[in-house]
């Protein structure tokens, strides 16, 4: 089966997509094409200067979160591939308000690499910069249930994907750098962001490259995929069509567990649509997280709900939890001001 | 084929929109659940209410746009259904601040029916109500291509659909409203910005109803519809493939010339996705519609460009012109701060 898009051309989609941003918010960002970089529009205060970026495809991540409170430049690539080292030094350079440089950086192989030569262009250029690695994907540590697995040792594997959780710790280490952090302090906050997050994602329906006929993957009518990735990557289990509850709980749990979340704890969640999701769909997610969670006696803080890290038009879901403190809940509760994420 | 998704229950997934909305946006609204309504948070200052509804499966529309400057209720039926008469009578009783109120009607048979029924029964409890009618889709005014159009008179036909333009025009009526502007003079302003608009839509793939198996139509796998409603409703075309900017500049065509726009004017753009559109994409068809607009002399002076008026899961797209005036523009940058437009 063909699935019908506007265009299959990647390298198109994503040059118009920053174009658009700028037509479309020109009071919050500006465009470099070449490289291709979205950066903070106007005068910039002197703050740590927040810098991420990846492969596209999860619009509005990376590029709709830059603005005043979160990102100073966001260096996207071509669908599903890292930008290059040479883009992201070049954006660093541009973004950097003497405090150094604070890169966001989600556990892939290529992002890692190239994030890591251009730290090192900055360093040449007397550039500080720390680096933050989200890897919050907690089925990335499941085993395949029906044994088709990882083969490779545990020391050879890449580690935990990274996922929506950027979200969060693009969102409370922007606003700590805002309020005058320095660079070291931005750093330690993310690493604790990350370390207090969990997401585990579903779908109903893979993804398609721009240019293929068919999704990532094939799933029969009644059959949900469990802990897939965002890039069409398979997940660790295929379930039966269930309940919204029963499919939330299997979800969650795992998330929970990993960040041994129980009776008086507080979480910021984050539940978001990967693509084709309806919004009714996504609201009844939160529910059904609400009713889980509440059962075990976690709160949530704060919660986000919507399209945020997308995987083209997949069809699921993903939700994240972040174990929540007073001080991160203060940082999400300042103001942001971006294309994706305002208030 | 079967269209898998978190539930095939529509009363669940309406009900769970309006818990998830004020869970997660407790400081913007609050909600009843019988009957079942968004309210604006908190005190409201004594302003002219402005009260829409109408079926659920298009969210954010319009639950989603309750808060300062814009709705003060929104009043969602169930899947594609219009809300009751006696919950929108519930809702402009509970949203009424002594100046009136302003409802914001989509074009449909019982939207309009269930409106002007409440708008009787507030009259009773003392509350003088006006009512803009949304009625932009020009693809109502196409005869379809294959002359399988409708075989009503024009005198019996419904008129035109309500669709993405109601946007516009309880951004622009909630800001003047906020701003103090009188019940006579926020309605003429609503009826203005109808008057300036046009919408028209096209799917690759027809939205699924919760519980049914399949698309409300079948398209072939190189088949776009031109002209599609947000219920399912045919359009009035079936096109080919073709490239980005041939797409966008048919479905742009009819409403340029159906506003009479040519060299020097200004427009409001909101490029709409239906629901499983990517980020990309949206962006990709803003960039055509920016250069077929410009090409003709026409300026985009304001951008909306996400799902804002959806339909289910419809993989498509919408796009709005609104003739912009300096006033238009104005109540347009307005500060506004709902769960799904906040700025």
């Amino acid at each position: 089966m063909s699935i019908r898009s506007l265009a299959d051309d990647g390298a198109t989609l994503v040059a118009s997509g920053l174009t658009s941003l700028q037509r479309a918010h020109p009071d919050l960002v500006a465009i470099s094409e070449e490289p291709a970089y979205v950066i903070r529009a106007g005068a910039t205060p002197a703050k740590v200067a927040l810098v991420s970026g990846g492969g596209s495809g999860h619009e509005p991540l990376h590029t709709g979160f830059v603005g005043m409170g979160m990102l100073d430049a966001a260096v996207p690539g071509a669908v599903f591939a890292s930008p290059t080292a040479f883009d992201i030094s070049t954006a660093i350079r541009a973004a950097h308000r003497d405090r150094g440089a604070l890169l966001i950086v989600k556990n892939y192989t290529g992002d890692v690499l190239n994030f890591s030569i251009a730290a090192e262009l900055a360093a040449e250029d007397g550039i500080a910069t720390e680096t933050v690695l989200v890897d919050d994907d907690v089925a990335t540590d499941l085993q395949r249930v029906d044994g088709a697995g990882p083969s490779q040792p545990d020391s050879h594997r890449p580690g935990r994907r990274g996922t929506a959780a950027v979200i969060a710790v693009e969102k409370i280490c922007g606003a700590a750098a805002e309020a005058g952090a320095g660079l070291a302090e931005v750093a330690a906050l993310g690493r604790d962001v990350v370390h207090s997050s969990g997401t585990m994602a579903l779908a109903f329906r893979a993804c398609t490259h721009p240019g293929d006929d068919r999704p990532a993957f094939d799933l029969g009518d009644d059959e949900i995929e469990f802990g897939v990735g965002i890039h069409g990557e398979r997940g660790v289990e295929v379930r039966p069509r269930a309940q919204a509850g029963e499919l939330i709980a299997a979800l969650t749990a795992p998330v929970q567990e990993g960040l041994g979340l129980g009776r008086g704890d507080a979480v910021i969640a984050i539940v978001n649509g990967l693509g084709a999701m309806t919004g009714l769909e996504l609201s009844l997610a939160h529910h059904e997280l609400d009713g889980y969670l509440g059962a075990r006696g976690v709160t949530i803080a704060r919660t986000l709900v919507g399209n945020y890290v997308t995987s083209l038009d997949m069809r699921g879901l993903s939700i994240t939890l972040v174990r929540a403190t007073d001080r991160f809940v203060e940082l999400w509760d300042a103001p942001v001001r971006t294309p994706a994420l305002t208030w």
